[in-house]
């Protein structure tokens, strides 16, 4: 049975689980407006359902509960900030909107994140630009949990990327990916009901095709979405949100989930492109919602009535979940009551 | 069978057919040192064979044998190039140029191009920017070839999309790829051997993913790469290439090879990031070279010996065709055979 909570309780109760495991409310409250915003769009796996895993990482020691991300070194195009294993959501917060800041003056900005911690759901900060009038990118690092082509094992990390731009009358296009061809999630799911899947999904102990899940992630990975093609992107976000900014890079990032001990060492990277520099702004936002009519209004294949631009049902979902409360998933209203009981503190339902 | 040209010869024989279809000398250079790179790089799709197409198109005025590509509107960090339908290679080289050297000044730049043609393939761009220690992207929209999820037809491109990232001892990372699942190329190969597909390659005339090659491209459409990820950066490649330079979009970008006598509208776009202005360019360069060891000593697949980073096939096959010629295949050979028939030069192998 799933549960319907408002935004404001349920990011309430994020903010007092947070101050409750050490973080000040303000920082807290930033963190929350990304879970929850992350859970109106109907995205769980990277919303509140992640509470108690990031409270007992930060209990282990793996985020530092209490760092305050700095700006290390800048220009008036670029910045790089020391996310000192805060919360990635404080790190990546501070960063678009600097590179926000930066492209203002400057057209074009670049800003990344060293040392810094699972930042949820990379769409949440490219929204931040688009909100702002510019074309946001938000790309991670992650923890080895992909194979590459011709080999075996965890290799590089299924590296999130994401962009937002800014429209006229719709909502901005949004498009939040891991560059796995599916989801960990979504395995872990299938895992519990005992299916099995497709054989682009999973590579066995071998490193080879395989349509059992097994020992997975113990032995076996995942696979690259679009094979050699999802294993070079991941090497341009492993060399832009990694290598450039100082971060850790392939084996050097640890999993925030299964080493809760150990900094991550992620790297972030954001880019903002402030259009209306470049052309009228309502030319591009125009432009851009015909591009957007042009897609929806494609002839449909066969048994398909609507055809979605990217973000749309995000935003559909938001719009349900502001209005009418977010329906939480077991699992994850589950979670959150379990969590509430450890800090005492209470969730509503709407 | 195949012959071997030697990179001289082939580069002479194309300035020769370049300039014999009404090209100045230079331009006809700037032209052939894209398409004979492509070649050695074994992308034989995107290279010389493809010359006898851009002279055609060019005699029915699709590209403009003569216009002079114009920069329409500049920033520190950006301009915007209309290319007046010249051949692409050289709006899209003087785009990738001036962004570098923006970059230089700046640390990112972004760069445009209108009213432009094909430009070839996307690598050779990105790649000028990583000679000159610099990320480059590269990405262009395309006439529409590819279906959509919940769609049937043609709606967008299969946008391709490059980077190139400078090194230390190795050859620059780079990968380029167009975002349909697989390249038209190959799907039209397999349909003159009469083979059958995967589903994950085509649509049929309702837009269901089918094992048939049927009618394609006239009816039915290319899938793009991993589903609504490879629709979604073709999306972004639109905006990026189309939306913001003032190019076509969508149904307004037209085919040059099906539509010669129309201009066709492409557009693209250029990002240099001068990762030297960042962080010392040694460290950076250091450490790009340890995430390609690091990815190349992973452990193996079964019936693996080798592991491959993005790019290092093309840079091997460039090695040898430098040594030793580039050995063309027979439908690329016949082709320029026909073409120096027409325009009375000779093709001379090694």
């Amino acid at each position: 049975m799933s549960k319907r909570i408002s935004v404001a309780e349920l990011t309430r109760f994020s903010v007092d689980a947070l101050t409750g495991a050490g973080m000040t409310p303000s920082d807290a409250q930033t963190v929350a407006d990304v879970l929850v915003t992350t859970d109106t769009w109907g995205t769980f796996s990277h919303g509140t359902g992640a509470l108690a895993t990031y409270i007992r990482t930060m209990g282990s020691g793996g985020i530092a509960r209490c760092a305050k991300p700095e700006v290390v070194g800048e220009g008036t195009a670029w910045a790089i900030v020391d996310g000192h294993c805060a919360m990635g959501m404080l790190s990546s917060s501070l960063a678009m909107n600097l590179a926000i800041q930066k492209a203002q003056e400057n057209t074009i900005a670049w800003v990344g994140v060293r040392n810094g911690s699972h930042f949820g759901a990379a769409g949440y900060y490219a929204t931040m630009a688009a909100q702002r009038d510019m074309v946001g990118i938000a790309m991670s690092n992650a923890d080895p949990n992909m194979v590459i082509p011709g080999a075996r094992g965890h290799v590089i990390g299924n590296n999130p990327i994401s962009y937002a731009v800014p429209t006229g009358s719709e909502h901005p296009l949004m498009l939040d990916i891991a560059l796995s061809a599916v989801a960990a999630g979504k395995i872990f799911a299938m895992k519990e009901q005992g299916q099995s899947i497709p054989p682009s999904w999973l590579t066995d102990a071998d490193g080879l095709p395989t349509c059992e899940i097994g020992e997975w992630p113990q032995t076996g990975s995942m696979l690259p979405m679009a094979g050699h093609k999802g294993y070079g992107i991941a090497v341009l976000v492993e060399v832009l949100a990694g290598v450039l900014t100082g971060a850790g890079v392939l084996s050097g990032v640890k999993s925030w989930v299964l080493q809760p001990e150990e900094r991550s060492q992620l790297g972030q990277a954001f880019i903002a492109i402030n259009v209306g520099a470049i052309v009228p702004l309502r030319e591009f936002t125009r432009r851009v919602d015909h591009v957007i009519q042009e897609l929806r209004q494609a002839p449909k294949a066969k048994g398909s009535d609507r055809i979605y631009v990217p973000g749309e049902m995000e935003w559909a979902k938001r719009e349900d979940a502001l209005k009418n409360g977010i329906e939480l998933p077991d699992p994850v209203y589950a979670s959150l009551e379990r969590l509430g009981q450890q800090l005492g503190i209470e969730l509503q339902a709407a």
